[in-house]
């Protein structure tokens, strides 16, 4: 593997501190774009046809017809991950409205810029090292989530500041996820994350009827766990709820499951057994016997 | 002047086609940036200092310090316009959080990246042509402003894609500018423009207490009419107000007023004289006075 990464723009794998994009593009000028967070493990992405899927939903909210076929798009993200020779890896996949004329108003004729960057992770499955720094703490933030009338939920988009504000609120605590609220102060997501907690009746994350991101790790997750009869519950729940349960853990295609240790300086310690709750533990050790199975051939079993 | 226009990026004047960011700047990621739309008239900046203020303001409420200088910054910018040998120009001034480590959350440590475009505008001032395309059809979108808690409004950034919503409605309806609402369903402002209407009473104008971006062009019309001793009154408004206002009209930089001739298909025409009620009339002919005084040395005075 060279030195310098490679990444994947308009077409072309230039090395990474040759990958720039127009300061008229779109994405940039008004981060008019889609974009999508993958994990590959051995060489392939997991649940490929979620993030497309939901890569394509975005698109239609932005009236982004980009004309692309998932098909080329997985081709380019497959490039870039051979171009640096990565099995494991870190990747976004962004999709742009590109450079049109004018200003702030959309074209519906679309030049799109397509860029796949990628980073080198751990290898994932049984007995892999997580990618996140361990146990987080977890605060709730005076900066809310915005209305899906504002901006809609289901759009991952470059246009992430509201999340930026969040994380910047952090500072103070030292906190390592914000614990965002709707618009009405119930509890929707983190800054980059989905939200489980137990609290000894059921499995509980908040509904997408609200402004959350229908994470695919927070859908894995949920398959997880009805497969093994836990019973899960998709509904609209006070920030006491997740300050006051057993289990709390975020999700995100990086971090897979990460284990919350505090909620607002509060320990969640449900029956005293440590940081990662008896269900944390065991859905956690099921998502990495899928991608054991799906990604690796079930060596490590 | 050359035929290909020259941008300043990252203290280099480049020409455009040269002209990028890293796909890995925040500003492109995240939209991670603030910015302010300038006007150059006769070489100079309208009201530059106003400007300079509120790029601060931005960048404070993004936590984002740049170190960079005002000064600096309007070197840049008159740099560009010497570049281009420009007078009268269109300028979108933009400071971003440049390439950091890791992901989502921002670091102290800024080495901000600094984008100034120009393209030219017709000369301003006394019997200047407007920059738009004539009296405005208004609509009202489905797309709400969304509350400050969650993107700060007084915050110019490039996070634009709330206002790209809201413009993609009117191509239903060809409207030219959404007349979008804050939370609770008042009227707030456009896309890229504020609010102005006038009832009889007064010239009103939603308050700052809303979500509502501070214009530069909105307070030079304050000013002006309360020179005139025209009663201004900055209010919470529903839409009503303004579908059954006498006049109304629309302001930013680049526009400076643009008349409105129908608010969501209804035509605006207090005492049938026409799309341009004597208050705009007269509040337009006082503002391009004031810009041939003081940018023109009163030239066509």
């Amino acid at each position: 593997m060279s030195e310098e990464l490679r990444y994947h723009v308009d077409g072309e794998v230039v090395p990474a501190s040759a990958a720039t994009v127009s300061v008229e593009d779109r994405g940039f000028a008004y981060g008019d774009a889609a974009f999508e967070t993958l994990r590959a493990y051995g060489g392939e992405i997991f649940r490929w046809d979620d993030h497309a899927a939901r890569l394509a939903d975005t698109c239609e909210t932005l009236g982004l017809d980009h004309g692309i076929a998932d098909s080329d798009l997985r081709a380019r993200v497959d490039e870039t991950l051979a171009a640096n020779d990565l099995a494991d890896a870190y990747v976004k996949l962004s999709v742009t409205r590109g450079v049109q004329p004018g200003t702030l108003d959309p074209q519906p004729e679309v030049d799109p810029t397509v860029v796949v960057i990628a980073k080198p992770l751990p290898r994932g499955g049984v007995d892999s090292e997580p990618v996140h720094d361990g146990p987080a703490a977890l605060q709730t933030t005076k900066t809310r989530k915005p209305a899906s009338r504002a901006l809609p939920a289901d759009a991952k988009t470059h246009n992430y500041l509201n999340g930026i504000l969040a994380r910047l609120e952090l500072r103070v605590t030292g906190a390592d996820e914000a614990l965002m609220l709707d618009p009405d102060g119930n509890v929707a997501e983190g800054a980059t994350s989905n939200l489980f907690f137990a609290d000894g009746t059921a499995l509980k994350t908040p509904s997408l009827d609200g402004p959350i991101l229908p994470g695919v790790t927070r859908r894995t997750v949920i398959e997880i766990a009805e497969a093994e009869g836990i019973p899960v519950e998709e509904g609209t729940y006070a920030p006491d709820a997740v300050r006051e349960a057993d289990e709390v853990f975020l999700t995100n295609s990086t971090w897979e499951l990460r284990p919350v240790e505090t909620v607002d300086g509060l320990r969640v310690d449900g029956d005293g057994e440590g940081v990662e709750g008896p269900l944390t533990a065991l859905i956690s050790r099921l998502f990495d016997r899928r991608v054991e199975e799906q990604y690796y051939d079930g060596e490590r079993l």
